[in-house]
């Protein structure tokens, strides 16, 4: 008799193969594939999808899964969970409402587009009202079958474990406190010496080799992934072969070297996935927040840190052959540590993120009870920029209409990047509690150490863990807000 | 009720998906996945292509097959009959024969490195003669099944139609020829001035640039396709995601830019397959032969003709700002007319590969009807390397153990080489006499009308014709030596 644990563990492994080879071409269809490549390689991704979630729904997954009786092993019983976890996600939709999602959020992003261009909210507002009613349909049926309230049953699907009731507190909490240290922070500044931008024009290779010497430093392993290019930077591939891109501004290397930053914290994440589980899914990387928590640590809690920024100063001099005031250290510093009060999230700095967050958040909340009308939308925007930032948005295109994320349906996902940030701050300073020659070793470049700490937290733990419990289990207490407040006071208020 | 062949046009679009995956895939690996990612690639495209030929065996398929009715057009039965061919070339040999095919061609493979490395033919002797007592198992099934003499069972797989007796006659008439002519040709060219070698480094990115100067001349579209970098050359990909490799030497750029002329060959016929049957049998290119015939089309009878050598000389001169008397038109045409009694096929030039060719052809008929034993094949080798270049192998290193074709099974492929070679100039030819403007058309780089009449004669014709019927079609004649024998003469004993 062939063991069910054994089944779904080739079953699983297959699956894997078939999205190990999506993530490959996708990255490609960003970072190499011609244009005229589109039309196949859509129809190739979609039957590879296809393939996979049928492999994954098949009958008999449910009948191995209710037989399974795995080894005594922590890890194989978490394998079991985790794979539980993606059968029920993949079967718990009705295939039709599946299928009118995709139709609905496919057409929403086109209409998204064209209504940002053109500034009109009106010809995006029915779109969005079709999108928000499936989202609403489909919360129902994710809540009844997990016992969740409809938002946590969302969010469950971008952050496993995590429940908005266990974040409401940190979230009041920032926004309340958020708004004035912020006045706080831009005054100080203002008290501060003018910053210096470098001068351009900066040479692409000569940005990609300074790319990759950072990389190197930080831990990223070249024997199992690569550098590239492409529109919006990402981090894709599979763990030993990790496909990192970013972009490059002939005027301005400073964005896009802390882009690349950012990215090798996602990359080191799927680097140091468990070896031995590669194909099954309690080696996979948890959630968006975690994943944010690896990105952010590493671009804003390591990356921006004065003794990283000292270190890299002479690189960055040493690339361009830059000289002057642009790149003294303290320049530098100012640079990377510029706050603003802005109207687009993607350029807000770590002062502000929280707020422009908080701010859809409680909007996302609220459409999703049908407390807030669609149309109702563009106004609430403003008001709550008001409330928040002290900002009102000019036109919408700037306003509500500058995120994709609602069009895709993805509502539940903005906390996680200030979830991550909090994360970060909270993991960052248990690893300074527990080797305190961090700033040394950043100062001088040595990652050794943070990786280690974190390959054993963090990533070599894969989805051994319950689900929302590693952060809590590697820093020994409850995700809040706590680190996070004392990371920007420290950063942006305790000295010039 | 529904239809079996439109269930047959979906199933093969499917399986078109999964191969173009792993095309691009497969060129991912070569060009550029680091080495880390081999293991998780591996197991991807063996998961892929388990899956295509899942897709194609399934016993459904020949219920379809037996009761497709396919609309009254050409197009649609030609389909029909390449869907058989397709699941008929699948299904023929036992799984159990695969197998141990693939177990001992792999074990092969790997001995004929080290006793290739080693010059040790015994070591790789009892691994060659396992591989030809299963491919005579596999011959014999095959000619069974398609009522073929177990060679052209063979040949059928590499090239679909071509029969032995077709061109037994043209090799003889070449075996015969050529020797006189090798000799000749190379008197001739003592008694012209010496050749001069451009003097490197030259500088990669340079030998790139050229490399894409030239492609956008032959016709490459590179919206639909890109040139990359991998040990060996190769172009993979799809029709309108073509993937073009060279490498590049810093001491000599013009082995490979002649290497991008001949994978631009494949590539256009790969880009001008018809593009209403993408996904289908039908819209396929043919195999080796025809494929061979357009790359050599491209190298051989276009690319180092006098007019595009002429044509090419002042972009190498600029491209690598290169003077004096190496650039000279007349220098050029000397190095890539080069004729030399040589030991290799691989480096064999045009006048001395055809007899590299038949003097495998000779040995692997005679290993497959074991008329040669294995043991022999070092003299065997020897003897016919003598009678038919004249000249001796020193060791069996770069005698019978230069190529891997036979150490991977491959018996029936290395006379689509000749005969690739044969239908190139006899294309060349008929292109000339419905196109007298060709030769100034070459000298001006304007490659429209030849491209133009090799996409209506071969390219966009995909699979419409029978079997091995295509060239004959373009040329109103049927394949021989005839026309290659009178390019060898004009372009090697004309002139000087």
């Amino acid at each position: 008799m062939i063991d069910a644990y054994q089944s779904l563990s080739e079953r699983f492994a297959m699956i894997a193969d078939i999205d190990g080879a999506a993530a490959i071409l996708s990255w490609d269809k960003a970072a190499m594939m011609p244009d005229g490549g589109a039309t196949a390689r859509g129809r190739s991704l979609a039957t590879l999808s296809t393939l996979s979630h049928r492999f994954l729904t098949e009958s008999q997954i449910a009948d191995w899964l209710a037989e399974a009786q795995p080894p005594d092993d922590p890890w194989h019983k978490a394998n079991l969970r985790e794979m539980r976890r993606a059968h029920d996600q993949a079967t718990v939709l009705p295939s039709d409402l599946v299928e009118k999602m995709s139709l609905a959020t496919s057409e929403s992003e086109m209409v998204w587009r064209e209504a940002r261009a053109k500034d009109d909210f009106s010809l995006f507002a029915p779109k969005l009202e079709t999108v928000i009613g499936l989202v609403r349909e489909k919360a129902a049926a994710l809540a009844e079958t997990f016992g969740l309230t409809p938002y946590d049953a969302l969010l469950d699907a971008f952050d496993p474990g995590r429940r908005a009731a266990s974040f409401d507190a940190a979230f009041e909490d920032l926004a309340a406190y958020l708004p004035g240290l912020l006045d706080q922070v831009i005054e100080h500044q203002a008290r501060q010496p003018a910053t210096v931008h470098p001068e351009g024009p900066f040479d692409h290779a000569q940005q990609k080799t300074l790319g990759i010497e950072i990389m190197q430093v930080l831990g990223f392993d070249f024997e199992r992934g690569r550098l590239d290019e492409s529109h919006h930077p990402f981090t894709g591939g599979l763990p030993d072969d990790s496909r990192l891109t970013t972009r490059y501004d002939d005027a301005d290397f400073t964005s896009s070297l802390m882009a690349v930053v950012h990215e090798t914290g996602h990359a080191l994440y799927e680097q140091g996935r468990p070896a031995d589980w590669r194909r099954q899914p309690v080696g996979r990387s948890w959630g968006m927040t975690v994943h944010e928590s690896q990105s952010l640590l590493f671009e804003m809690q390591a990356g921006r840190s004065r003794p990283l920024i000292a270190f890299l100063a002479p690189k960055l001099k040493a690339a361009f052959g830059g000289d002057g005031p642009a790149y003294d250290v303290a320049n530098l510093i100012r640079l990377y540590h510029k706050v603003e009060r802005g109207l687009i999230r993607v350029d807000a700095d770590e002062v502000s993120y929280p707020l422009h967050v908080i701010l859809r958040y409680r909007l996302e909340k609220a459409l999703l009870a049908d407390d807030l009308k669609v149309d109702d939308l563009p106004g609430a925007w403003a008001d709550g920029m008001r409330d928040l930032l002290n900002i009102a948005p000019p036109d919408d295109r700037d306003g509500c209409l500058q995120d994709i994320h609602w069009a895709m349906g993805a509502i539940g996902y903005f906390p996680t990047y200030t979830l991550g940030a909090m994360a970060a701050a909270q993991l960052f300073q248990t690893a300074q509690s527990v080797m305190p020659s961090l700033p040394d070793d950043l100062a001088q470049g040595r990652f050794a150490p943070l990786l280690a700490w974190l390959r054993e937290t963090i990533h070599g733990r894969g989805r051994l863990d319950e689900a929302g419990a590693v952060i809590e289990k590697a820093t020994g207490h409850p995700l809040d807000a706590a680190a996070l407040k004392r990371h920007l006071e420290a950063r942006y208020l305790a000295d010039a």
